[in-house]
């Protein structure tokens, strides 16, 4: 064995093996599992400040609580890589977020020690409510407990959670994992309150002089004293003229507490653990604690890919001058571009501004762009007042994210037809993230909603262009999509132009009209390329089409295929359910025409992480995949000739 | 004319109409507004005790604000027909809720008045909030005011709005309607929390009597005296021990004022309209007020029907033995027999429990009942929870509400594969309710999502078989939608049993086999009627097919009729665009054949509103709209004969 004959870490791969240690053995196992984390993460890349952020406290918790058969919910996994190192997946933890490792997020298909799903933020306090009532009406000692980051708090399905804890007969305790610090910064209300809770000056000092004071002049009478005496969190509202939101809303609440004095947590845990009712357990950690340049700059050691633990330098690969740039930087660039020419462009976004790099405008024009924290659903209807008074928003929200704004697309923007333009980032596969963030059902819920236009660019410059034609052309909400890296021009920054809303156009044609492949987005790039590499035999029977536009679609080219070819493969980055290949046979059937269409997709199941690449190669979705289908079809069309 | 000479409301035809009179003249004018609404709601029916409830704070704001030129964002239209009243609608507005006539919704479409669209509730904070920082960002003059109900504060997006509030330049009026009642009652801490606000008693005592001692003892040093005298509601949340929410949130606060002094609200709005920043005014209303059964019975008069009055009572249509039962009641008593027998059934809904009859359950089970609120994402991932635990959830939300829960389904429920029944009430048009209320995309969106199971019954023998289903067959999430009212089985009481999931069934046998009819849902019923009205040589050669799920298919029934029939004809209660007719379309493309496929269901484009039969009418979706497209079906596959 090669540890040290003294590490702890190495003889921890459960809760009942870290229950053998003692309690002064814990700030010992808490360096180790850091300095785990940081060599792991550095040259295994995923999310990095919150997992530090939370050593401690994971460790207190699984020495607390009776872990699996106590729930711990964790809200985001980024925080849960200590959970997962302590609980019998520190030896695969190297096959992290790669095809057949373990996950970036907690996941119960993995381990009993994940109680439940945990990529989208806001959902612990909700999934473990109902964990604790269950268990509750099963009158079972078991315990709950849901771990939440101040970000994942301005999510309103938190504060929906919240407002219910008191309702129901339970026992929840929710830690409030106070970091000051979601993706990007936090922002809102929520966020100053916690830090004045904090940074109370006169708290102590004061305390006891009023609270003597006030049964001493009977200002409090004999029968209220006991209650007044208790209300030390009450007081502390009063002292630093804030209030506590918790206990207003029937949440026992405890803290702030130092979230590195692992010590002290467990003592605090032990003493609250089996307390009645909801409470709350304010904590207050440090993003990437006890790695200086992601205590630092925490935005920017999120998620910082490799980098030398040594130096702390993180190593960003080099982008050479004729590599095709990212789908996000053009987006970036080309909203401030549109920006300075149109002042009443506005930028809105969900915790989301660097990710979608919305901060080359934030920069720039920090009064138009709005960071409105993990608020999606508020992002959309904000954007729509936005609209309403005459500005036009574009609002960018991962394609995943955007499943929690759907009522709002509907009710708040197309039902008003309102001018404004949402973009999707991260539509399609996003790889290491997996299952909870690929962007694969946008097209099919967005298709069935009035007044959309809905686009996808094949590469950077029609992103550029749709953009610039969603802002000058259109009069309704505009949705373009378009998936997280780099596309395919190089040469990206040229003048932009219009197109034309609702066509599509050629990209190969065809000399004998058998096979048509429709395609939407930057897979049209993959079938290009597929189609090209065919024998000339081959691909003289082949057209290519890129429609641009799941909706209106094009109904001019699909009459013109559904009549003239034989068979026609669509091709998107998305479910095959309901999406892009479900709207062309929707419109041929509306033509009244019926010729055989083969769609191109993802599957009508979760797609695990991987690499883009991997994950479209086990789908078929390849160049290989994609041209075994075009050859399947055209041999099909053959013999019916 | 026939109103007495010195009434003011005949004369009120805009806010500069309102603003004509004197001040003292405002009681008079809201004694006539509220008799207006309960004459015309006697007869025509509408929501009645929200409206009822404001009627003298729409006085106020309009008599003091610029309407408009100022936006007043009602949050849920209920509370609006005041509004509506008094803004040019007063002759319209017998036509409410009726087809053509004006909506029982503020809609922009309708009058420069409606700032904002206002169906779904917890909306207003966020849409105003855009308005307002559209105005700052012009730096116009123009005020935003939006008024929001105790019952939608409880919606997370109300939460993310109020986040926001303070977070970007400003001047929001946010008056919080607190009538302590949603649709049903209002739950949650908030709930409580502003009980509290109100019930306090040792406020006004002790409030002078600190404040004195504070400054005088030299416990709050000279320099921070002044912030802390002006910390009234600090020192209020203090002496209550209770804490003020809002200004935790960096929101100025107001209040509470008593909602029904028409005089005191134009003083304090007068006041206040200019204050820079955001505020919020908490004013106490009774909802029902000036109408005595309305104030007592509060949740029976939301939506009374029509109602008698001059002796208060309601005129309930008779509902005779031999007729078909509502969905809701079938749904209400099957879950309670359910319940009865499986000790894990649970039952959630979020604000929805006399709407889709939950009660029976809710009074005989009340432990195992949970109506969470106006909280449609929560209720969902709260189930998930609960399912995690082992329990079995019955989540009953409205299909128009169920957009709000999308991202729940997908991770909280179907990626975890979890065992819970989704029940879709009001699929299909609702009617009077209108564009924002039609349950028109659950199929449409839902289609997309792996894991789901999604079925329709056709009548309500086959609502209590699927729930039945779903309780005792199935393992993952089932879906279960059906319409708002009666359905076609009077007879409904029969013993359950289970029905083969992904499997439909032949309802009318075709002696030719030129058209497959294949239904889904309770429209399959209009389908029978329609094609057992035909002519006997038309009826020989049209099949009809209640499929029941959408996902799975039965494509055992989609294989026979896509290579025997001629012609295929999809009917469903639901968007053409990518629900029941797009899965028809998908099945058999992937089966590799190719056959004309017309859907009947909901144009692209949002539905007003009208009665059910009205709409279905103009829709082509009545009996006669589906012969019609029968005949021309048979015609098309007997020319290709």
């Amino acid at each position: 064995m090669s540890d040290s004959p003294e590490a702890l870490l190495p003889h921890i791969n459960s809760s009942d093996d870290l229950k053998k240690l003692s309690v002064e053995q814990l700030p010992q196992l808490c360096a180790e599992l850091r300095q785990f984390i940081i060599d792991q993460l550095a040259t295994n890349p995923g999310h990095f400040g919150a997992s530090l952020g939370v050593v401690e406290l994971t460790v207190a918790l699984h020495y607390v609580y009776d872990t699996p058969d106590d729930s711990l919910v964790w809200d985001v996994g980024h925080q849960a890589y200590g959970h997962k190192i302590l609980t019998g997946r520190r030896e695969a933890f190297p096959t992290n977020r790669k095809l057949h490792g373990i996950s970036g997020f907690p996941n119960p298909k993995e381990s009993p020690y994940d109680a439940f799903i945990a990529g989208h933020a806001s959902n612990s306090i909700s999934a473990a409510l109902g964990i604790a009532v269950g268990q509750a009406l099963d009158h079972s000692p078991k315990r709950t407990v849901a771990i939440i980051g101040d970000g994942a708090m301005t999510g309103g399905l938190a504060f929906e959670g919240l407002n219910n804890a008191s309702s129901s007969n339970n026992n929840l305790t929710i830690v409030l994992n106070d970091n000051h610090m979601a993706i990007d910064k936090v922002v809102g209300g929520l966020s100053n309150y916690l830090v004045k809770i904090h940074t109370s000056q006169t708290y102590n000092k004061m305390r006891a002089k009023v609270s003597r004071f006030l049964v001493d002049t009977g200002i409090i009478k004999e029968d209220d004293k006991a209650e007044y005496i208790k209300s030390l969190n009450s007081m502390k509202a009063f002292l630093t003229n804030q209030h506590n939101i918790f206990e207003g809303l029937n949440i026992r609440y405890f803290g702030p507490i130092d979230g590195h004095d692992v010590i002290n947590l467990v003592n605090v845990f032990s003493d609250i653990k089996d307390f009645k009712g909801p409470k709350i357990v304010h904590i207050r950690t440090k993003k990437g604690k006890g790695f200086k340049p992601a205590e630092e700059f925490a935005t920017e050691w999120h998620a910082p890919g490799k980098f030398d633990k040594v130096s702390g330098k993180r190593i960003i690969p080099e982008i050479k001058q004729d590599q095709p740039p990212l789908f996000q930087d053009v987006f970036g660039h080309t909203l401030l571009e549109l920006a300075r020419e149109n002042k009443q462009i506005v930028g809105v976004t969900p915790a989301m501004a660097t990710g979608c790099s919305m901060t080359y405008m934030m920069h720039e024009m920090p009064e138009r762009t709005f960071d409105v924290g993990i608020a999606e659903g508020h992002a959309v209807t904000f954007s729509a007042g936005l609209a309403k008074q005459g500005k036009l928003p574009f609002c960018n929200i991962y394609s995943s994210f955007m499943q929690r704004a759907l009522d709002n697309v509907i009710h708040d923007v197309a039902l008003q037809n309102l001018h404004m333009v949402m973009c999707l980032d991260r539509a399609g596969l996003v790889g290491a993230d997996g299952a909870t963030h690929h962007g694969a059902f946008d097209l099919a819920y967005f298709r069935g909603v009035p007044n959309l236009t809905i686009a996808s660019p094949l590469n950077e410059l029609e992103l550029r262009n749709l953009m610039f034609t969603a802002a000058n052309d259109a009069n309704g909400p505009f949705v373009i999509r378009y998936p997280r890296g780099a596309g395919s021009v190089a040469d990206w920054h040229q003048q932009m132009k219009s197109m034309p809303i609702g066509k599509g156009y050629c990209l190969i044609p065809a000399e004998h009209e058998l096979v048509a492949v429709l395609s939407v987005g930057p897979i049209g790039v993959v079938a290009q390329q597929a189609i090209n590499e065919l024998a000339d035999e081959e691909k003289s029977g082949v057209a290519l089409y890129n429609m641009v536009f799941v909706k209106p679609i094009d109904e001019e080219i699909l009459r013109h295929v559904a009549s003239r070819f034989k068979r026609i493969i669509t091709i998107e980055d998305g479910t095959r359910m309901g999406g892009f290949g479900s709207a062309v046979l929707d419109a041929i059937a509306d033509m009244d025409l019926a010729v055989p269409v083969k769609r191109i997709g993802l599957p009508d199941s979760f797609v695990e992480h991987g690499t883009p690449a991997e994950l479209y190669n086990l789908l078929g979705m390849d160049k290989a995949g994609i041209q075994s289908v075009i050859k399947s079809e055209l041999d099909k069309s053959k013999s019916s000739l």
